[in-house]
C-alpha cells in the first residue's frame, strides 16, 4: 500500500477512511503532549530521595570545609566540578558550575563574546554580518540564542555521521563565521552520535576567525537507551592533540539525570577562555547554589552512581521509544509517507514526512488534541526549507497515552500525504 | 586626648604605647574577618529547617499545579513572585524570579542594555563615553559590574539623606549618563536610608538619555537592627505618580534572610522593560530552580513570616553592632582620628579615618590578623580620593572575637593617625 504508486480512486478511498478515523479521534477530546523533551513523573520520582540528603540534621559543609549555606566558591564545589568533569571528560580545573540551566551558561557565553570578545578579538557586537553555523535538524533553543544576538544562522545539513564536515570546513574559511552549535551524542532531534572522524575534523578546524568557537552541548552524554552505548570521541582530548585547546566550549547538565527544574549545569573551556569566563563570573555572581550541589554530589556520588541512575531512567524511557518505533513501523512502513530515526539514546525521534507536509501534520494532530513540536522548529528561524521534519518527544506521556498519540500521529501523516497527492 | 591638639612629644609617647599594644596583638596570631557582609553561622542556623520542607514525602507542586521538579515557569512560581513583590512593594506581575544571586540579575540587566538597549535606544556597547553614576561610599560589586562593561564611573557624594540629588539632577542632563546604582535602605556601607525627598526627586528625574535607568537594589529592605525601622518611600509608587514607570529596575533577594549560598533573587521592572527582559529570559533560560522557590515560600510564608525571621536575625546582629559602636566610642571618641555611622539596619558600619590613612589602617590590621574590606573598595575603581573610608562588617565573627578585632582596629586607626601627624 505505497501511497506513491496508488491509483487516485484508491487513494481517495484510503483518504476517506483515514478521515473517518481522524474524526473518531477528535471525538475523544485527547490532551496529549509530545512537544518537548520533558522527563515523565516516573523519571522525576527517581531523584526524589536526593531532596532528603541535605537537611537540618546533615552536615552542610563541602569536602573543603566551605559552608555551603554562605557566600563564596564562585566556580562551584570541588566535588561537584570533579563529578561533572568526569561526565564531560574534561579536567576538573577547567570546569565552572552554574545554576540549574546549561542553556543559561551557553547564553552567557555568547553574551560574553558579544560584549568582550574571545582571543583578544573585537566584541562580536562590533563585528558586522557575523554568522553562526546551525546543524539541522537541530535544537531550536540553541538557534534561538544566536538569533537573539543577531547572528545570521547558517543551516549545515546533518548526515548520519554528524554535521556535514565538508560544509563546516568550507564555512569556517569565512572570518565572519563565529561558531557552531553541536549536540554531539544522541543529537537533538536525530539521535545521531558524531563519528570519530567528525570529532577529529572538528578538533582540527583552523577557522579564519580566531574567535570562532564550537559550542559542544553534550546534553545526552550518559543518556543511553540501550545497554550498548554509542561511543563519542572526546573533543577535549582531540583538541589537546591538535594544540587547539581554545576552540570549544563544553556544556552539560543534570537536568535529565535528576530534575530539569532544579538540576546543576556545568561548562568547561580551554585555559585562555576559562580565564576570560572566570573573570566575567567574578563580576556576575556571588556564586551558584551550593546546597543544591551538595544534594547532587551526595545523591549521584560518582560516574558509577550516574550510570546506575541512567539505567533506571532507561528502564522507563526505552519502552516508550519502542512503542513509538513499533507504531511507526506497523502503521507507516512501506507506504512511502515517512522515514524516521531509531536512536540508541537521547530524548527524540526525528520523523521526516512527505515534503511540504510537516506543518499540516502538526496542525492535524493539534486539531485532535495531540501537541507536537512546531514544524520547522528544528531549523534556523523555525523554517524547515522542505517542511518535512517533525521532532517526536516520547518521554513525557505514559506508554498507553503515547500509543494513542502515535496512532493519531500516523493517521495525520497519511492524511497529509493523501491530501498532497490528491491535489497534485 | 585630641590627637590634633597634642604636642609632638606627647604624641610620640602615645604612638609608642600604641605600637606596644599593636605588637602584643601580633603575638596572638589572630585570624579574624570583618571584610564582607557575611551572615554568621548562628544566623544561617535560623533557616536550616527550610531544608526539611521540600523532601521526598512532600508535595512538589506549586499552587498552580506546576510540577516544580520539571521544566517550565520561567518567571518563577506565582507564590514566590507574590512574596517578593510584597517585600519589594511592587506589583507581582512585574516581578521576575532569578537564581540565588540578585547581583546576577543586575549584571544580566546591564548586559541586556549593552547588547539590546532599552526604550528603543541603541545598545549601550554602541554608545561611546557612556557613564554610570556611583553614589560613594557605595557597594564595590555594583561599581565592578559597570566597570566590567566599560562605563566611566562617576562618583556622586553620599549625604545623610542619600545621594547628592543636586549632583544627580545635573549629571542626568548628559545623554551619555545611562544609570545610577542605589542601595536605598540602610545603604552599603553608610547605613543611610534615602529620605522621602530623595526618593521623590529620583522618581521625578527627566534624564536626557531615554535609556537611563535607576538600579534600585533594595538589598536591606527588611534588615532592621532596631524595633523602630526606618521607612523608605516606595520608588515604584512615586514613579507611577510621575508616569515615569520605566525609569527604574528593582532588585532584592533572600540572601540575608535565608541562605546567601542558596537563596532566591528577584527583580521588577516597568511594563516596557519587563517585556524586554521577559523576552531575553525566554532565550536565556529554561527557568530558575523551582524547588528552592517552594522551600522559600513554605518557610517564609508571607510578610509576617519574613518579619519574624528578620527579628531572629536582629537578635543575633544587633549586639554585634552595639559591640562595634561601643568600642569605637570608648576608644576613639574625642580624639579627632575617626568618625562613624550608627546605622539602624543593614550590614555595615562606615568609618572615616583621618585623611590619607585608610589604606594604612587596613594594612596594619592585616599585619595583626584582622582582615578588613580593602580601603577604597567603597569608591569607583577602588580609589577613595581622600583615602579615608573603611567599611566594617560586624556580622560574621562572634561577639567576643569582634571585640578583640575592634580593639585592634581602634589601635590601628590611632597608630596611622599618629604616624601621619608625626611626619607632618
Amino acid at each position: 500500500m505505497n501511497f506513491l504508486s496508488m491509483p487516485k480512486p484508491e487513494l481517495e478511498r484510503v483518504y476517506q477512511e483515514l478521515l473517518e478515523r481522524y474524526r473518531h479521534f477528535q471525538g475523544q477530546h485527547l490532551d496529549l503532549n509530545m512537544a518537548r523533551g520533558k522527563p515523565s513523573k516516573a523519571q522525576l520520582k527517581l531523584s526524589e530521595k536526593m531532596l532528603d540528603l541535605v537537611n537540618s540534621s546533615s552536615t552542610l559543609d563541602s569536602e573543603n570545609g566551605e559552608d555551603c549555606r554562605n557566600y563564596g566558591v564562585p566556580l562551584g564545589l570541588a566535588e561537584m566540578r570533579r563529578l561533572m568533569a568526569g561526565m564531560m571528560e574534561v579536567p576538573a580545573e577547567n570546569v565552572i558550575i552554574g545554576g540549574n540551566a546549561s542553556l543559561n551558561m551557553m547564553f552567557d557565553t555568547v553574551a560574553c563574546g558579544m560584549t568582550h570578545g574571545f582571543s583578544g578579538c573585537a566584541p562580536w557586537l562590533e563585528q558586522k554580518n557575523r554568522k553562526f553555523l546551525c546543524p539541522s535538524p537541530g535544537y531550536d533553543r540553541h538557534f534561538g540564542v544566536t538569533e537573539y544576538f543577531g547572528f545570521d544562522l547558517i543551516t549545515i545539513p546533518m548526515t548520519e555521521n554528524g554535521p556535514d564536515m565538508d560544509a563546516v570546513e568550507q564555512w569556517v574559511k569565512d572570518p565572519s563565521v563565529k561558531g557552531i552549535w553541536c549536540v554531539p551524542k544522541y543529537q537533538n532531534p536525530t539521535g545521531i552520535t558524531f563519528s570519530d572522524d567528525t570529532v577529529r575534523r572538528f578538533a582540527a578546524l583552523k577557522p579564519a576567525a580566531k574567535d570562532f568557537r564550537i559550542f559542544w552541548d553534550n546534553a545526552y552524554c550518559v543518556h543511553d537507551l540501550t545497554e550498548t552505548p554509542e561511543h563519542l570521541l572526546s573533543l577535549w582530548s582531540e583538541c589537546a592533540r591538535e594544540e587547539n585547546q581554545n576552540l570549544a566550549f563544553f556544556f552539560a547538565s543534570t537536568s535529565k539525570i535528576t530534575f530539569p527544574g532544579a538540576g546543576i549545569a556545568a561548562m568547561a573551556a580551554g585555559n585562555d577562555d576559562f580565564a576570560e569566563l572566570k573573570k566575567r563570573y567574578s563580576y556576575q555572581t556571588i556564586g551558584p547554589d551550593k546546597l543544591n550541589q551538595l544534594r547532587h554530589v551526595r545523591f549521584l556520588k560518582d560516574m558509577d552512581g550516574i550510570h546506575a541512575q541512567m539505567a533506571r531512567h532507561r528502564a522507563i524511557l526505552a519502552p516508550k521509544f519502542t512503542a513509538v518505533l513499533q507504531k511507526l513501523e506497523s502503521e507507516l512502513s512501506g507506504k512511502s509517507v515517512a522515514s524516521w530515526t531509531k536512536p540508541k539514546g537521547g530524548y527524540f525521534i526525528s520523523v521526516d514526512v512527505m515534503e511540504g507536509c510537516a506543518k499540516r501534520v502538526v496542525e492535524l494532530c493539534g486539531g485532535a488534541g495531540v501537541k507536537l513540536t512546531g514544524a520547522g522548529a528544528t531549523f534556523p528561524y523555525g523554517k524547515d526549507p522542505k517542511d518535512r521534519n517533525i521532532r517526536v518527544a516520547p518521554s513525557f506521556p505514559p506508554v498507553e497515552e503515547l500509543k494513542q498519540a502515535m496512532d493519531l500521529f500516523c493517521i495525520c501523516i497519511q492524511l497529509a500525504a493523501a491530501e498532497k497527492l490528491l491535489k497534485s
